[in-house]
């Protein structure tokens, strides 16, 4: 197939409705054309992105459990957080590890990036190595409990078996930290 | 920290607003009680799941080029789609890959399964890796439009570089899929 007809794929928006506006996402839908004409809706979820740590203290990576409303439970998560407006998602990592943990880093080195749920979310997030770290400050949001651990690589993965991590950006640092250890590259 | 502390630190629903019903995702905004006393609200998105499969024909991987409407771009993905209610998600795995990419898999193994973005919503994602594939049936849904490819590694890698391939399921399944080439082990 030519990249021409590739492209005539495109969904041309034909009317946005605003559904809500909230402090963290935002909800429109769209009506597009398709390419045969006809029409179609989008449901879209707007986020401002995030930014996540994958912090090595020797064998170990920091991690924080925290309750997990949309999963009405708790998780075992790489600390991470939304960026601010305009922030540079380095920043945003460098922080976050910190507010969580009390952790800083001396290196922060882009791990991966990816868009959490492209079918219905415009959210990308951002995962850095963190290494080189040294005691900071703690310093949390006002509605933001949360339990901090190191673990080794072994227990991330019986954590995964048992569910007590299972998000994608936690589960993809383990992939990543695993062939880290295996090849020496990030 | 105790068991205990931790369990008081869970987010009981005070008063549940629904926002929207969609064709595929629903938003409603709850209000919790904080640990503390206070009271805060989390904003929720409900989604049906999703599965999502890393099919292997010789040494490329099956993947579909797609217009991502909340993304404004085209993205290379595995082959997946949204569970229908009372679906198993190998069930779904394998109807979608049939329809999307026309092969049909002998073996289909459970190889991650994640929540997308546990900040924000329930959707949980299952991704199998499939084997043994043979020429099936396409048939795509009525407003589906996509291309259907089979990578190498390295073009997977270098899509990764350049990000056409950019999303959650695709790049956790193609560090998966190294791993398994290195170790054997999925």
């Amino acid at each position: 197939m030519s990249e021409q007809r590739l492209e005539s794929w495109q969904e041309r928006t034909i009317s946005t409705k605003q559904i809500f506006e909230g402090k963290i996402i935002s909800l429109q839908v769209d009506t597009i054309e398709l390419p045969d004409g006809g029409q179609a809706t989008r449901e879209i979820v707007r986020h401002p992105g995030a930014a996540a740590v994958l912090a090595l203290l020797d064998d170990r990576m920091l991690v924080v459990e925290q309750f997990r409303k949309p999963l009405e439970k708790f998780q075992i998560e790489i600390p991470a957080g939304k960026l601010d407006p305009n922030e540079d998602p380095i920043v945003c990592a460098g922080r976050e590890l910190e507010e969580e943990t009390g952790y800083r880093a001396s290196s922060l080195r882009p791990l991966s990036a990816f868009y959490t749920s492209p079918g219905f979310a415009d959210e990308k997030l951002y995962i850095y190595l963190a290494e080189g770290l040294e005691k900071g400050e703690m310093n949390l949001d006002q509605d933001e409990y949360l339990r901090v651990d190191a673990i080794t690589l072994e227990q991330a993965l019986a954590y995964i078996e048992e569910g007590r991590i299972s998000d994608a950006k936690t589960v993809l640092a383990v992939y990543a930290w695993r062939l880290y250890k295996l090849t020496g590259e990030i």
